[in-house]
């Protein structure tokens, strides 16, 4: 049992995490239920509000506490009124289901956008190549939008790692800006499982990829350098799901 | 000409803004030179970055400033070694071209990055329905990578203003959650100039988008409430332009 008094602002090192306002709060107590240490709420907050968090502690048997200072001390923003407390999970991810792939990431933003539009695509397994920013970082799961919560991730050390454990029967598609084929301009393969695969935001993926399944590009002006990681992934994650939706 | 005991913080008020880092401060001194007052650059920058400002400054008899305390001053970052100084412009928006609309845009990063996706799949038009963010902030101009300089861009107080002057010939196409048809399920009129028209981030478009053009949405599992809205344009954009690039 997490004291109050133990608890600090978000540390990699440390085993649990928060959830800051409503919306990642009630994700994380209906899909991850089991993980929360207590849930902390501001006595500003709305009787609507309150009693949507209260409704879902008491199911799961999770403290709620009205803890003004304390919330005030873990919060990031001034209009956060709720503040999940959860311990960090590990996670096994399919084999036989589509992934994605995220190469050395270093953006929490990039990491929760691409989460979200992942979970709004139907796409549940991500694989993390490290190094790579801590998926538990409230960042990451403010801009999920708690879409975290419905995730099986793993860390890798390297993708040869990855594809050792999970690269039998399934179909990779590395993205890259000299990828050999346009996204959209060629069939899908509708029987194998995907792998989508992206890198870090400053290099992309390095020309070893070139080697790796079937590299696409997506192409566009030459107005512009590159696409932002996360409009790149949710373009390619949008083209490939989008007979499913 | 703006003294350097006169050069602030970023303030919207202000007739000036600033691009922070080497890569906006290019496509700034490349795409809108005419506006440039005054490069500063760190004592500390590198050969390669100091020469290529360099080249692009005298290009355009642009004043190229060493002084580590007001650059210090203005930047947002520790790790940003050039800032560009320029002079706010407005814009016409050409009328036969095709535009997004993004109706009381709330977040800097987004439509940074909704700049950068349009300039990438050759939209150069961008309409803007008050209240909306500052398009000179200069994290919406990180954001955009400088691609904001290739832009035409205009404010409007209403969405029938917009309308008024430019809605005539042209294809308009809200995206609601509640949208008629599904994005990428019908056939695009190649004939007809377009304008893809996306909501606020928390509240989207009204109901009364539902009667205007042709209400479309993006189809995603019930996991999500909604795409993030820089993701969502993108997508949207990607589908109405993949047969140009």
């Amino acid at each position: 049992m997490l004291s109050n008094k133990d608890m600090k602002r978000y540390n990699k090192k440390n085993d649990y995490s928060y959830t800051f306002g409503a919306f990642p709060t009630y994700e994380l107590l209906e899909n991850r239920p089991e993980n929360v240490e207590k849930i902390l709420i501001h006595s500003t907050a709305s009787k609507e509000i309150y009693d949507k968090i209260k409704l879902l502690c008491d199911k799961n048997d999770i403290p709620l506490v009205i803890n003004d200072k304390l919330l005030e001390k873990l919060r990031e923003k001034d209009s956060c009124i709720v503040v999940g407390v959860f311990h960090k999970f590990q996670c096994e991810m399919e084999k036989g289901e589509n992934h994605v792939v995220l190469v050395n990431p270093s953006d929490t933003g990039n990491m929760g956008t691409i989460i979200r539009t992942c979970i709004g695509f139907g796409i549940r397994n991500l694989a993390i190549i490290e190094p790579a920013v801590d998926i538990f970082n409230p960042k990451v799961i403010r801009a999920s939008m708690g879409s975290l919560f419905h995730l099986n991730y793993k860390y890798f050390s390297s993708f040869e790692e990855y594809a050792t454990v999970y690269g039998a029967d399934r179909c990779m598609y590395p993205f890259m800006l000299k990828g050999a084929k346009k996204l959209g301009a060629f069939p899908l393969d509708r029987d194998c499982a995907f792998s989508l695969i992206f890198g870090n935001e400053a290099t992309g993926l390095d020309d070893s990829f070139l080697k790796v399944g079937q590299s696409l590009r997506i192409s566009h002006s030459d107005a512009i350098d590159s696409l932002n990681l996360s409009l790149a992934a949710g373009i390619a994650i949008y083209e490939f799901t989008k007979n499913y939706f």
